[in-house]
Formats: C-alpha cells, structure tokens, sequence
C-alpha cells in the first residue's frame, strides 16, 4: 500500500521563474514522498490520512546548492581581500591538505552537513578534496543524515602543492572505485570533478572523459572565473579555441549532464556550445563579489534561455545559506543595472526559482510542489506579530533578506524527516 | 575615588583606516568609563583592579550606526522591488503611520533596542516619525537601556500622506519642546531631523535652522540618494543652485555637526561645501543596493579627507547588523572597481574604522580603545577548533563575513554592563 501523508501551511513556490504560486492554508498530499496535489479543502480521498499542520507557517521546497566546496567550509570569510589563484594557495590549499587525516574529515564534514541542514539546503552538488579516504566519509555521512547529494572526488595532478597532486593513473583509479562503491545510492551520488583545466593535464582530462562515458556519470567543474584563469587556460591549452572547448574535446561538456560553476567571462562560441550541450551553469554571486571576479550575465544567459542554478561556494563564497545568495543575486544585478541598464535586476520569484527548482532539476523533479515532485521542503516560522498584515510573497522575501537559520523549524527530503541536531 | 576595571582578552580595534591594532591576551584598563591604557602585562598599579577575563575571545570597539529608522524596524527585508520614492509610499509611509499609537510603538521601539544590543550596535543616530509621544518612548527606552543614541523627531509638512503630514508650528514647536526634555541626558541626545527636503516646506527649514543656532544642535537628514530625488529638490528648489544648498541655506549643514546619510549622487560644489563644514557623510550599502540607488564614490570621498560612518539604513537597508554592512562596503566597492578600476576596493580596517571610530567620533572619543576613549566594546565568542591557527585580524574578518549576533556575549557602554534580555 501507498505511504501517504498531509502537510498544511502557507505554501509558497516557484512552478516558473515568471513569479510565485501561493496558497494560505493549504494541503500538500504527499503519496511516497512525492507531491500528489495541491488543495485548497483536502479531498474526502486522502481524509484518513495523516495531516502535518503548520498553521501559518510557511512551506518552502528545499534550498538546492549546486556548488560547494564542503572541506573549505572552516575558510568561510577568511582571506577575502585577495584574487583567486593567490588565495587558493595562501588559504584554500593549505586546508584542504588536512583532508589527508580522515579524522580531521570526519570532523569537518560532520558541521559542514549538520550547517547544510540547519540553513535548509537539502540537495547539493560537492567538491570534497583529492581524499579518497576523505571523501568516502563525506559520502557515507551525507548517506546516513538523509540528504541528496552529488559528491565528487577532485581530481588534480598538476598545478598544485606537492601535498595534494596525484598521480594521474592514481586519481583516475580512485575516482573508479567511488563511482563503483557508490553508484548505487538512491540520494546520494557520485560526480566526476575535475577541479579546474589548470590544475589538469591532458592525460587526466582524457582519462575522466573516458570514465564518464563508460558509466554515463555526471560531471562538475569551474569555468571562466576570473580574467588571469582564462588567459592561463589558453597558455596551457593552446590548440583549443576557448575555455569551454578543453572541457567539451575531453568530454566533459554536457556530453552527459555537466555543472559549470561561475561562467563570469564567457565568449560568444562558447556560450552556444553551452546552448547545445547539457550544461548547466552555476551563479556564485557571492563568491564573485569576494574574490572580485566579475559579474556574470545573468540577465542575458536567462534570455538565451540557459539553464542556472545558484551556488554557494563555500569558502570563497561565505554564506551556506542559500536564501542569503539569492539575495546577494538580486543585490549584485541591481548593482550592475547602474552600469549597464539594459540589465534589468533580477526579481525575487527568479532567484528563489534560481536556487529551487532550476537548480533542483539536475536532480530530475525536485525544488518545486507540482505534481510528481520530490516533497523535498522546509518549515518557517516567522513572527506573526510582524507580518500579520504581510502578503505570502512578502513573508517569503522577508525571510530570505532577514530571516536566520533558527527560522527554519522542519525540513524534509522526499517526504521523511530530516532532524536538525541540537547544538550544530 | 576613581572606579576602576580591567579587561583581558584578545584585542583588536582601529586607531587609523590604515589598519587594525591587536593584542593577544592584552588588558584594557578603564577608569571611569574611559580606556587609560592597553598593556601586554597588567602593571602593578592596577594590580588590585577587578580582572574581567575573556580569555581567548575578541575585545572589540561596539560598533556606531549613523543612519538608522527606528520605526521601520518590522518592514526589514520587504518591498525591496522597489525604488525610494514609491517604496516611501507602498510601504514606509503607511508603517510610520502606525506610530501615533503609543502603544505600538512601545511594543516596535523595544523590539528594536534589544535587537540594536544583539547586535552589538551600542551607539546609533536614530529617526523616529514625526509623532512626539512615541519619540518620547523611543528616548526613554534608550535610555533605560543605557545605549548612547541621537534621536530625531521627523519633521515633515508637505509631500507626504497626510497622516503624517505636521503643520509647520506644530512641526517646530513639538521639536522645541523635546530638545527642552532631553538636551540634559548624558547619553541619549535630541537630534534635528527634517527627513529631507522634498519633504520640507522652507518656512519649516528656516524654523529648523533657527533651532539649530538657539540651542547649538546636531541636524541629521538625507542627501542625494536617488537621482530622481535629486531633480525633484532641483524643482522645488530653484532658487538654490544645489541639493547641499538647501540645508546650507537654512543653517542644517554641518554650521552645527550634521550627518547627511547616502550622498550618492553629489556635484563637485556640493564636495566643496561639505568639506568646508561640519558633515560627515553616512554610507548605506545595503540600502543603495536595495533601492538600486547608485554607488556612493567611497574610495574618492576618504581620498579628500571627507569623513564617512556607516548606517544600517533600517528599513531600506535589511541589516542592523553593522558588521554586515561592513562587509557590503566592501562587496559593493569590489563590483565598482569592475566598472571604474581607479576605485580601488575598500578594505577589511577601512570599513571597520568607519563603523566603529569613523562614525563614533560623532559622539567624542568613541569607537576606538585609545587613551581617552570611552570603553564602549563587544566580546566575541569564536570557535576555537575552527580558529585556532587564524591571527586576530583572520578571526575578525571572519566574525564579520560569518558571525551571528550569537557570537557576541558580552557589551559594555562607558565601561557599564548591558545585558541582551532573553527571547530578544
């Protein structure tokens, strides 16, 4: 028999990023943890089955985050005032050399999962280090607190510390054995991640482009962050066009499914070869404002109508809580807008889209509340004294400008409960 | 006799932009509310002082908002879709019109005060609404409270709805009246404060000045945010060849000490006219990117030796959190200098300077734990496994990218204890 149950509240969704679908007091009839309908009055239908009552609370679909970099969580706002390649290695490569101590993972990993839960970011889309061991844990851990996840191993085999570079028969034999051992999972996955071209040879690109096609698995990567990356891409592979050409010659290009992180200085050809394969780019407001990046174009890659999520990537980015990058979304377009008007700023409905069900989609129906959706949600409490007179979408936006973690009082992955630890 | 305490710690603060000053496990010793020295030993002569000790935790200056709406606290985070003149009408007018109620206001101007002490906010120059009752309850809230505070009754009598709209007698007698109650208060000060000139019919400004010279007072007011702002003072205007003319015309800047918050949008004579008297200029990130204001030229006003604070700017601003504006000050500089390179992005003392000495030497030897200094601070709880091989200025930065008002546990005012009330 069906496992059925009932959650009421103030609901409130993105089904497009045009504007929000709202409902005061409403049902959700969740049947095997996806969303059977929604109603207004709960159909005689599913009257015996078990009804969740939020009040007035309101009901979000999950935060998805579809870049982060779960070892730089300990980094969070520290080293900001320089450019990329100079704080990867003053800060970033120096922490990720502790993921060598499994223990020191375990560690780390844990808050950083139990921060995803308490911020309400229930799918993500993981870096962990070039750790095997490392990044067996962060799987294992994701797996037992109930979250979806992409997890990839990185690899990296020039261009780096001496503490982190593998060999490249190494590394692509230990990103095998994670594909093998969790390839299985229903929540959570590996993803084959090369860090970035730089730090890549020839050989290691090939040999994961290899992997990818034999077991058809997704890929995720940065693109085109910063000025002085791209420029050096070109030196290192010269006899590619662009950028996004190294990526799509090894295959790793949206051949299968791919996540391209930052996207901030793209040209032209390589935004059609993006339109033409199954690449989804990542916005990373924050992490570009912190190391000074750039601006990505939001507003015309949406008109090209290239699909987006939002990222939080964490350490450059300093937020885990997805509903604060919307809003620096939101912030950093109108902050373009000044300058070149055309671009009009992001509204709140395509940021909240954005970081739901765009993202949401790498992981087929998840991140809205239609029909055959994932009930993937979480519960908000806000202050009733407050936003008595307030209109749903004001309440959303306001929790999103103003609202803190403690804010969120539930949160559920395809209909279970997912407990928030005490004291993390 | 002198009334004498010790604190130990770990101390950082900002004698100059230029950058930050730190002691491991130093001692600040007070006397009196004021800071007589900081020592790396506890000399002798003090031996017999009480020690508070916190250990490895962050002593820090409290922070100083120069601009903030004390009755637009509950609209934080709302309506930001919108920019300043019909966001006044959608959403802040209405909200101030709730304050002729003294009740509600008792129940908004507390709630505000206690979350101002969360967040470590321990000095501020506040609007109130044009209602004198309510003010009154905001002065004597503050106060009990023990903050040091300017607070401003608005005066307001044209060009707005007319629930709020004073007739000018009244405007300036009520004002008169409050400046009488509340002049004598070591702490908590009146403040002239015409909203700004659209909102001002020149008799009430010449009313306004006239008080100001009688009774040697402060003026707070707006200046220059928004570019249609700025034509519409230019027509209501003409006869003064500036948006600065029209306060320096009826005695309101800086003649006395004046804050003009946003100053965005400022002509070269309006430059001249500041820095030949007594204003200090009040940046609101947070708010000018909400309402898609523009870019306050930062890097070129601290070059001219223009001094700048920080404001909160509540409501257009979502932040009372200072050391979150902090870090919009520098974001917002990092995405002008993309745009304008010769705008070199602000960095992590310059912004702490300007929320802490910058904008408390508006209220004397504030901000700073210098000789003579009142010892206004916070205490900051970190964590240790996180941070232990971070500097002070790395532990810093990261409470301010990261922190929560969680972290801070401890806040002095003048040397005196202010609890945070429990469930604020």
């Amino acid at each position: 028999m069906e496992e059925g149950q009932v959650f009421k509240g103030d609901i409130i969704f993105t089904p497009t990023p045009q504007g929000f679908e709202t409902l005061q007091g409403g049902y959700i009839v969740v049947l095997n943890g996806k969303v059977e309908g929604i109603y207004k009055k709960l159909p005689p239908l599913f009257s015996r089955l078990r009804v969740n009552d939020f009040g007035r609370r309101l009901i979000l679909p999950g935060f998805v985050d579809l870049h982060v970099h779960s070892s730089q969580f300990y980094q969070s706002g520290v080293g900001l005032d320089q450019n990329l390649i100079p704080w990867l290695y003053s800060h970033t490569f120096p922490l990720e050399g502790r993921f060598a101590d499994p223990e020191f993972a375990r560690e780390a990993y844990s808050r950083f999962v139990e921060e995803l839960i308490r911020q309400g970011t229930l799918r993500a889309c993981i870096f962990a280090t070039v750790h095997k061991e490392s990044t067996k844990i962060l799987f294992n851990i994701l797996a037992a607190r109930g979250l979806g996840a992409f997890v990839g191993k990185v690899n990296m085999d020039r261009h780096c510390p001496h503490y982190l570079q593998e060999a490249t028969e190494v590394s692509l034999q230990e990103t095998e054995e994670l594909v093998i051992r969790y390839g299985g999972h229903p929540l959570v996955k590996p993803i084959v991640t090369p860090r970035f071209a730089p730090t890549s040879s020839a050989k290691l690109l090939d040999g994961l482009g290899s992997l990818v096609q034999r077991y058809n698995l997704p890929v995720q990567s940065h693109l085109a962050e910063n000025k002085q990356e791209v420029e050096w891409v070109k030196e290192l592979f010269p006899s590619q066009a662009t950028y996004a050409d190294v990526y799509l010659h090894y295959g790793l290009l949206g051949q299968t499914p791919a996540l391209m992180a930052h996207a901030v200085h793209l040209e032209e050809r390589e935004l059609v070869l993006i339109e033409n394969n199954a690449v989804r780019l990542v916005h990373c407001p924050e992490a570009n404002i912190n190391l000074a990046s750039g601006i990505m174009p939001v507003r015309e890659l949406l008109d090209r109508g290239i699909h987006l999520g939002l990222g939080s990537d964490i350490g450059a980015g300093h937020n885990l809580a997805l509903y604060r990058v919307m809003v620096r979304a939101i912030q950093i377009s109108k902050l373009r807008s000044f300058y070149e008007p055309q671009a009009k700023p992001l509204t709140t409905a395509e940021v909240f889209y954005m970081g739901t069900k765009g993202g949401g989609s790498f992981f087929g129906k998840v991140g809205s509340f239609e029909q055959g959706y994932s009930f993937d949600a979480i519960v908000v409490e806000d202050e009733p004294l407050i936003t008595a007179g307030f209109s749903l979408e004001e309440r959303l936006q306001r929790f999103l400008y103003t609202g803190e973690a403690v804010n969120i009082i539930e949160r559920f992955v395809e209909g279970k409960r997912i407990r928030c630890e005490p004291g993390n």
